[in-house]
């Protein structure tokens, strides 16, 4: 492909994702097709001659198509015009050093302290390799693991456990797999909203320790992705001074960007995330305007990371390296090389300003407020729990007059209810897609408000579908239980 | 920005990357800023007010600009269009649909057995999350780890090995470091190119299984970083049938894609791979015309990734998931969501061809023979190894009637001289970039070549320059020696 060709194919490709999104408000919003749809469709080899470009471009259009922020996406095509590895920051100065700036601003943004500043030289922030939080959730652990393992050499790999809450987000679970160290879940409790108390992690310390185990680290949450739980991460920063050698890891994956407003930071636990944590994470790709992936980790000691992950053989060897005047973020995540991924997040930065972003934000809130108050009104459901930012959990109530069969309790036949519902609003409408979750074994369904796009009349056009649904389902499960 | 704003700034994006990429012959190949450059030139927070997209656009191309297949940029731009979180099937099937095609396309097009295939059901392919192959080698390991204690649960993690070579890429290293596991690098003779032989695997075997340690995997390279050195496959593959527990992956980051052509297979094992190897990666961002980043892996048995990485919450759980219908490609690598990465490797298949991407891989080799036939022809150079596809490993010869100093040798003098050499020309030249390497003891220079609008032009007028730079180091050495 010569340089003109490309101009054509770029127009193009300009123009399908204008129109795309010119059509968005028309498509289903879960995918229509069948398991097997697109392998069935192409051929099992790859082609022997060169096709044509129009030809693969209609075949995008016909077989692939498909929301984020335009800017995003203006970023991602800047930064794959530019051949950047990123091994080190002689391959890519501008990627690290933008790199540097923008997490930077972003931490200025939320409002973590100076102590997480790249600025300062000791803590500093990195966008991660992997797309999600998983990977910093790894990292994390991998650090924690070697500061615990120096400062207790007698430890066995054995003993380690990483701490989590039964609310924390799987990429607890997958950091115990991938690292093939035990991980405990803390249980929470629903009067506490399902955030994790420090009496709870207390209680935990002393049983494994009395059993010979070293707890190393504990994940806490900010903005469980069930529910939008918040440990009380005052309470455990308290706890955990007790016990310096484990490290605290704050996840804020979903609701980390809400703290560019001043008014959520106390809701968030701010101060106590600025005064205890070792490090935090948040994704900006999912409520921060930035398309995906854009997954950031903070960190108090930059060193911490290095000391465990620092791997540099001969050929990435360079002056500038070797003389401690640059970062090479290699050193601080899993991967060798990197996109060039600070630039969809500057752009965004940018075209918004931090006035824009916030706006953004109280958008989402006040339009999940609007959902919650919908919820609270109708006879028909409840919240779960407080809503939280911009996520609402829910449920329909069981019809007054049931009678429960033998065997049965009420959260059961609850459940039974909802999961009814569940299935049947995923089945007969393409325009609205819930996702479920159980908390404590209560099924209940998520509504989360994010999009840029995203208006009170889709709120309320979701309310109706979802009432719509509510009142065929409850009939057609209250007709089953009288036939049975 | 609304569509009409983001068409606009579209096609201005296209055409500064037609700009850069007609600009690209006259450019320095090295980036010739300072550290801090930008990390002065930027503000130290986020703008407050949101900012014009021409100005950002402007500060791209004059703070950032810093090269890959057209097509590829084509196949991002297209893919960061799509909000594709890719978590599961059901969020996104043609990201996964497109990948199981196109990792089968791949898996064809370098000659990888049946049994590699994603069509089969039982082995498969997937893009891993991370840039490069350091994840393939962390994956790996996790799942072959998970297998060996699954065969041996009375394993301690601390008596775990991981085998490697001398000349493995540092992902071997960084895996141990992650893991919290030893790592053995298996030492390697110039004699047999810097490759692994039978014998010595053996021998460690023996060694480490009478100290009570348990190697688990052995991480084989075809086409090393350093010189592009192969182990011999088919013997260790034939000393680890005796040790059916470990795991043998081949890592073929770089040369991979040179099994396109049928000529390279021999060279390249791939009749051992086939027969012996657990899972095989390459990366097609490389030398594969697919722009930054397409890391790629297969599997023999996916049962033993996703045994070792499956978790599946209840948000993340769908009809099609447990209907065992669809590959939930999360639970294939350590990330939970994913980009679209296959839509690029797809464009770039489809655009060159088989006949047109094996076109450009003997183009490569070719290059590269014609860069060793000057070497071999010049008084002053001579290769270190034997030139391997398209990377050749080079050195100056010591100049003739050189006296050697007290407690120097041959090797420390040759040493001497080409640091001298690499220094000056790193320093004079911005139109060549030479990395280092050392092999055993011997510090050289590498020579490759892959990108696909090198031609051999550009073949002689780096040869030119490494010539003339050679000449004054040279002069310059010698004088030192003279003084001192």
């Amino acid at each position: 492909m010569d340089i003109e060709e490309f101009r054509k194919a770029g127009y193009q490709a300009i123009d399908r994702i204008c129109d795309y999104y010119a059509s968005l408000q028309n498509r289903p919003v879960v995918s229509q097709v069948q398991p097997g749809y697109l392998v069935d469709a192409l051929p099992a080899s790859p082609p022997e001659q060169a096709e044509d470009f129009d030809t693969i471009a209609d075949d995008f259009q016909k077989l692939i198509i498909p929301a984020c922020s335009l800017e995003g996406i203006l970023g991602d095509l800047y930064s794959s015009s530019v051949s950047n590895p990123g091994f080190n920051w002689l391959s890519s100065p501008a990627c690290t050093e933008l790199e540097q700036v923008v997490m930077d601003w972003c931490a200025k943004l939320i409002g973590l302290g100076d102590h997480f500043l790249n600025r300062n030289g000791i803590g500093g922030g990195v966008i991660q390799e992997q797309t999600t939080a998983s990977e910093a959730c790894i990292v994390v652990c991998v650090a924690a693991r070697a500061r615990y393992v120096r400062e207790n050499p007698d430890a066995k790999l054995e003993d380690l456990v990483i701490y989590t809450t039964t609310q924390t987000h799987s990429l607890g679970v997958k950091a115990g797999l991938v690292l093939g160290l035990e991980v405990r879940a803390l249980p929470v409790k629903p009067e506490y909203e399902y955030g994790l108390r420090g009496d709870a992690l207390r209680q935990a310390l002393k049983e494994d320790h009395a059993r010979g185990k070293r707890p190393f680290v504990f994940i806490g949450t900010v903005g469980t992705t069930s529910s939008g739980a918040v440990d009380n991460l005052e309470e455990i920063g308290q706890v955990l001074k007790e016990h310096p050698c484990i490290w605290l890891h704050v996840d804020s994956a979903w609701a980390g960007v809400a703290m560019a407003c001043p008014e959520y930071r106390e809701y968030g636990k701010l101060d106590a995330i600025n005064k205890y944590a070792e490090s935090y994470g948040t994704n900006f790709h999912k409520w921060g305007l930035v398309n995906f992936d854009a997954s950031m980790l903070w960190v108090k000691s930059r060193r911490n990371l290095t000391d465990a992950l620092d791997v540099t053989p001969e050929f990435l060897r360079t002056k500038q390296h070797d003389a401690g005047l640059v970062v090479d973020y290699r050193n601080w995540h899993l991967g060798l090389g990197r996109r060039f991924r600070s630039l969809k997040v500057w752009f965004v930065l940018r075209r918004y300003g931090v006035e824009g972003f916030r706006k953004h934000i109280r958008e989402g809130v006040a339009l999940n407020e609007h959902f919650a108050s919908l919820v609270r009104a109708s006879p028909d459901f409840e919240l779960v729990t407080t809503p939280s930012l911009a996520l609402s959990v829910f449920r329909l109530k069981l019809p007054s007059g049931v009678v429960l069969k033998e065997q049965e309790t009420t959260l059961s036949a609850l459940n039974d209810l909802n999961r009814a519902f569940h299935t049947r609003i995923s089945a007969e409408s393409d325009k609205i897609f819930l996702t479920q979750t159980m908390l404590n074994n209560t099924f209940c369904m998520r509504f989360a408000v994010g999009a840029q796009r995203t208006k009170r009349e889709h709120v309320d056009q979701a309310w109706q579908l979802i009432q719509a649904s509510a009142r065929t389902a409850r009939e057609d499960w209250l007709a089953k239980r009288t036939r049975a």
